[in-house]
């Protein structure tokens, strides 16, 4: 594949951020990668798997000569990235980003960015796992990657990123940032914070004064699996997003409400029918992707 | 290993009986297994994979000469199943069971049973699978299995199934059945309620007038794998152990509500520590025990 992107910057280079790196230059997408990070063993181990080419730790050798910069760093930290690599970096250099909230995060980015150089992308990929040692170049293989232009958003930047994220095997689908809000907040945003809460509210409880937890099995362990992610992405990720999370919320308790209403009443047929509707729906979803 | 029980009728040859069945058989534990069942076709998938022995589709047949009689049937259904067995049993037979809950289900079985001679059992093993086909014999390799004595439990019977749990692998712990259900109240039957309940909000959320699911990673579908367990075995779960249930929901309610608090007041330090926390003991659980 022909050359998108000459030198690429990836700040935080995580799961996310390390497998677009290691997946662009396995593609021949990119010719050098810069790492940008705050934790120089993570840094070294991102050099020594050859996900980035060279290590930066200041924002102004980060940036220089780079065509693209991509944000991969948690949500919060972002618009602080911004502003501190924009003196440094080229005045046609696209600014992307792999945030799991878009709205807010856009126009933060877009309010410090050359204008039209922003592209706010966001694959749907990932799992507990984090740190550079994590990141694998088969990690967005047919999974999805969402653009969210604005009106603002330059064609050709739009295009590149297009061809950036199909190259390493997504598919590229584009929308609006308030659109992608509403549906991560449901299908992945509440989901953590429901996994977060079960393993504090279980952790907490006491039966006879021994902890529950040791009798946790299987279901307990997939169910709360996405709580092994790390505090601080999903803490700036709820809070970036969370008029559409309260909401997503609010559509939760209802249906919790629903099923505590039927047990509360022994209304067997009416439990029976809601779960049983339930289970067809989460079957047609089938098992996750890959092991 | 010699044999614990000569004829063994497991009522309900789906993953649970059907797995006990056939690893009690690979061990030696058992002579002869009966499998009593509602579905024809099921019974025939236990017999054409050697998990019983003989099929009964009435209780005079599946109850006659056994020594032990496993119920692996929906919680709901074990009262009328224990009825319906017990003029035909011998007066010496065994009734165990392999119910997640206990108190009342055991208490229900004493009221219908020889006095002394039931065993109430609950091995935490299992997945979303169900019926014979998904029977396994290294099921319960490993896992707990918690039996439940009460003051009329004679010793030699609870003896015989600790054999018989131990035989096929199982670590077998006792201990009241008020306390196991409190227990599982909150490691399981709490993380099934909340399964299904993210499903059907999620099914029934529409951004832009179209469904969310389609959106769907493996972060959701992990969550929600146990809400495709079958809803009538989880809807009887859910009714006989309703009390503690609804004490658990309110336990996660409050840690819900303590996240969405944080949230709603942009508290990223207290946010934060609380998703640390929680990731902290998710990872010590580790992953889940097999593929």
């Amino acid at each position: 594949m022909s050359r998108v992107v000459e030198r690429l910057c990836v700040a935080g280079v995580g799961l996310i951020g390390g497998s677009l790196a290691l997946a662009a230059k396995e593609a021949g997408l990119v010719g050098e990668v810069v790492g940008l990070g705050r934790t120089a063993a993570n840094l070294e181990t991102a050099r020594a798997r050859g996900i980035v080419d060279r290590i930066a730790t200041d924002p102004r050798d980060a940036a220089a000569g780079a065509d693209a910069i991509c944000l991969a760093a948690p949500v919060g930290s972002c618009a602080a990235l911004a502003e501190a690599l924009r003196p440094h970096a080229r005045p046609g250099a696209i600014l992307t980003d792999v945030g799991s909230v878009k709205a807010s995060l856009v126009a933060a980015l877009e309010a410090r960015w050359t204008p039209g150089l922003v592209v706010g992308a966001h694959p749907i990929a990932g799992s507990e796992a984090s740190g550079a040692a994590a990141a694998r170049a088969d990690l967005f293989q047919g999974r999805p990657c969402i653009l969210t232009p604005t009106p603002a958003t330059d064609p050709a930047a739009l295009a590149a990123m297009r061809t950036l994220w199909a190259g390493v095997g997504a598919r590229v689908v584009e929308m609006p940032a308030a659109t992608h809000d509403e549906i991560l907040a449901r299908v992945s945003h509440l989901p953590h914070l429901v996994a977060y809460a079960l393993v504090a509210a279980c952790d907490a409880a006491r039966v006879d004064g021994a902890p529950v937890l040791e009798w946790a099995g299987s279901g307990f362990r997939d169910t709360t699996r996405i709580a092994g992610s790390p505090g601080e992405l999903w803490r700036d990720i709820a809070l970036a997003n969370a008029p559409a999370l309260g909401r997503a919320l609010g559509e939760f308790r209802h249906a919790l409400d629903r099923l505590e209403g039927l047990v509360a009443a022994a209304d067997a047929d009416g439990l029976g029918a809601v779960l049983e509707a339930a289970r067809a729906v989460r079957r047609r979803l089938g098992t996750r992707e890959r092991a």
